[in-house]
């Protein structure tokens, strides 16, 4: 930024602080202190800090502070728990943080029509605390607490997804403060719709990059009657991944279906206080009455018995689940436990099932061969998998290595028809990778439509496109 | 349309026919008889002829056409089987239309990663047909025997959405000639993404206003082991209601949940010589093993008991399912069969699934306190119902009380959080309702995206949007 540039850039903020700070209070956030707590995410890249933070308690508020920055020019980073990993809600020295944790509210619960309303920041754990005593819950389930506007903004999935869907399937209507300040409703509370465009599904997975949610509305689902969880080791990763491909390919509907390769279960073992033995193993779940557990087992039996699959050890116990998928869900932590003072990079690719396989061994063999620590973990019944790369911070020839592990395994997802990101989205991580996979046609359309809804480029800017 | 525009109209028709007959041969088509045929459509609309058809037989032929008539301003209307029931594809006198029928190959069929690409032209039936050998089907069932085009288009749904989804869950990818001549793929062959705008969906229910559909990528699903089909007669219909609200907020997940309303009992039993009893009846269908079934028919059955409903009587039986399943998708002409050379108007909505009695009972008094003849059928586990007005062509007065109940029927739909359209999309019949669900504002964005792609208006218009 030229020296011009900044004076310009300080003159925006300084008026954009006089307008917001006596509305907002103590919620417009600038001593170094609070804007330095919006450094952190879960991923790896460095981030900056804002110039400052706001935390809107309602819509009125994001759509005052939305217009307020948007007349001046100022960018937005709208951010919930921060939790996601390819820097979506990076910000810049002139950006405006938009904390929305404060907006955390459970709108409306309705179990009669299997759905809820809730404020964006409310975080997924939160909210099925609440849906306890109704005998429904919210599946999506991306590990991290995240909050629900977050995962909105990164169409995040997860566990449960192979089950019940991804956020595509679950979010029926959005609120959303448009880069103008402009307020509008997509979709209704019905199941489906046919009418105009599908503006639910565009917001969805936009990271944050054409408005910002204020509220959604949520498909809810029963508490299944009983729920089965255990683990299942393999011989080898090939077979269990050639079992997860068969059980896909008989449509098997279980509810969760994860990947651990050994070095990810040793660093469950170590970091989770698990005993579990250190080969290739499926975290199983299923859910169903008595009768279709036993059916959904025995099939499952059958098709690990051809593929070196070890006895299904499955539990009805709550108290065993909540160990189980704990350790599944700390593989970010007990991954960074590997290296002292390590930094841990996560990237995840999706490939149709037949090639799972395939992109699965090449990846952990590139691995192998270039010494990197990197367990491998993934929801691998929807073809996804994560490898997580343990590194010395300033090790840049480890740090080359795992760039191009990374590559490698875009470019496989790609030539099979997979996707350079099945749930962690384009942030500022994957931002050629997104130009690889759609084409420049393509992104020019996405680009066309940002250029539409937010033609001074003030909504987080930077992100999914270079 | 001004003496001096029309001039103006008829010099950039006759460039286009210079530029595309004789590249296009006989698939350029003007004479009377030709265009005739593209007047029908299984709505209610009088619709135009259009100036010219052409039949593209690949994606390069309809970049080529797109692209001339966006040259010339020429607009362009994109049609399939032309069973859309709100004029979604009606065209006008200075258009042409494309007919996508002729580009009916099936591409890929993948059985291994569950998916299949077709061309736009495509009919449902047909996929099915091809894919009969492979254990695997694609599900979507409007009734009519669409074209994969038509029902991306419309975002359809039908019998079986209620557990398989929408064409909205079914659609993977897409290529697309946008209204600028490009083409541009969207979506993977994944089974999720997190990369970048999703535009997939927002091509799905656009209706052709954004771009001409080339190929699809859509998700199949295994063939049940068993399919348990049969009817369900109920002493009244609230009773049929209740059962199926108390089924969905159970999570029974039936394959098929069909409600036709004792009008429609009888109009079927004369069209398709059947004999069921002429009261209110769910036509259900179960998917699963024998064990499943039996299973989710006791739960039905209890459910039932408490509501009025009789026995439920279910047939594994392959002829007599089609029976079944042809008499419902009948129900169209079993409706214009109930009044000599009258007129069906099909209009439907959709409603969150604890309002669906109320709306199904106050639509079907209204239609009898106006002495309307209207049997009421629908996809109810969805929410979704249709009427269907047998209206004599030349009586307003009976064209003004339909055009009271369906007036109704949205504004009661959107008080309760519903949807103007479950399944027909907007077309001509439903641009008014779509800006009392949206409101100007998400309306505007709308607009917004249709301008930003199609700045010339030419693709499609008049369809969706005053």
């Amino acid at each position: 930024m030229g020296r011009s540039q900044i004076r310009l850039s300080c003159q925006r903020l300084s008026d954009l602080a006089a307008v917001l700070a006596p509305a907002l209070g103590d919620r417009w956030q600038e001593s170094d202190a609070q804007r330095a707590a919006f450094i952190g995410s879960e991923g790896h890249h460095s981030l900056t800090m804002p110039w400052a933070v706001v935390q809107p308690i309602n819509a009125d508020e994001v759509q005052m502070v939305v217009t307020a920055a948007m007349n001046r020019g100022v960018p937005i980073v709208p951010c919930g728990a921060r939790t996601s990993l390819e820097g979506n809600c990076a910000a810049s020295s002139d950006a405006i943080a938009v904390d929305m944790t404060k907006m955390n509210r459970i709108l409306t619960i309705a179990p009669e029509d299997l759905l809820c309303a809730v404020e964006p920041g409310v975080t997924r754990e939160g909210l099925n605390t609440e849906l306890r005593t109704t005998g429904l819950f919210f599946p999506v389930d991306p590990g991290a607490n995240a909050t629900i506007g977050g995962m909105i903004s990164t169409r995040a999935s997860g566990t449960t997804a192979v089950r019940y869907g991804t956020m595509r399937e679950n979010v029926l209507a959005l609120s959303v403060v448009l880069p103008d300040g402009r307020l509008i409703r997509t979709g209704t509370r019905a199941r489906k719709s046919a009418a105009g465009y599908d503006l639910t599904h565009l917001f969805t997975g936009a990271e944050g990059t054409l408005g910002i949610v204020v509220d959604a509305t949520l498909r809810l689902h029963g508490v299944p009657e009983v729920v089965a969880s255990g683990v299942w080791p393999f011989q080898s990763i090939d077979g269990a991944i050639q079992t997860v491909i068969a059980a896909m390919q008989m449509g098997l509907p279980v509810a969760r279906l994860e990947l651990l390769d050994d070095v990810a279960v040793a660093a469950c073992n170590r970091y989770s206080h698990l005993e579990l033995p250190e080969t290739p193993m499926l975290f199983v779940e299923l859910h169903g009455s008595p009768a279709t557990i036993d059916e959904h087992r025995t099939n499952l039996e059958e098709l690990g018995r051809g593929n070196g699959g070890r006895a299904l050890m499955l539990s009805t116990d709550a108290d065993e689940q909540r160990k189980l998928w704990r350790a599944r869900h700390s593989a970010l932590p007990a991954a960074r436990a590997l290296g002292p003072s390590s930094v841990v990079w996560t990237t995840d690719v999706c490939v149709p099932i037949s090639n799972l396989g395939k992109a699965i061994s090449r990846t952990r063999s590139m691995i192998d061969r270039a010494g990197l620590t990197a367990p491998i973990v993934g929801h691998v019944g929807d073809g996804n998998f994560h490898v997580l790369f343990v590194l010395r911070p300033e090790d840049e020839e480890e740090w080359a290595k795992a760039r191009n592990v990374n590559e490698d395994m875009i470019t496989f997802a790609l030539s099979v028809g997979g996707t350079c990101t099945g749930e962690h989205g384009i942030g500022i991580g994957k931002r050629e990778a997104l130009q690889l996979e759609h084409g420049d046609a393509a992104v020019s359309v996405m680009k066309q439509i940002k250029q539409a809804l937010d033609p001074k480029g003030i909504m987080n800017p930077g992100k999914i496109f270079i």
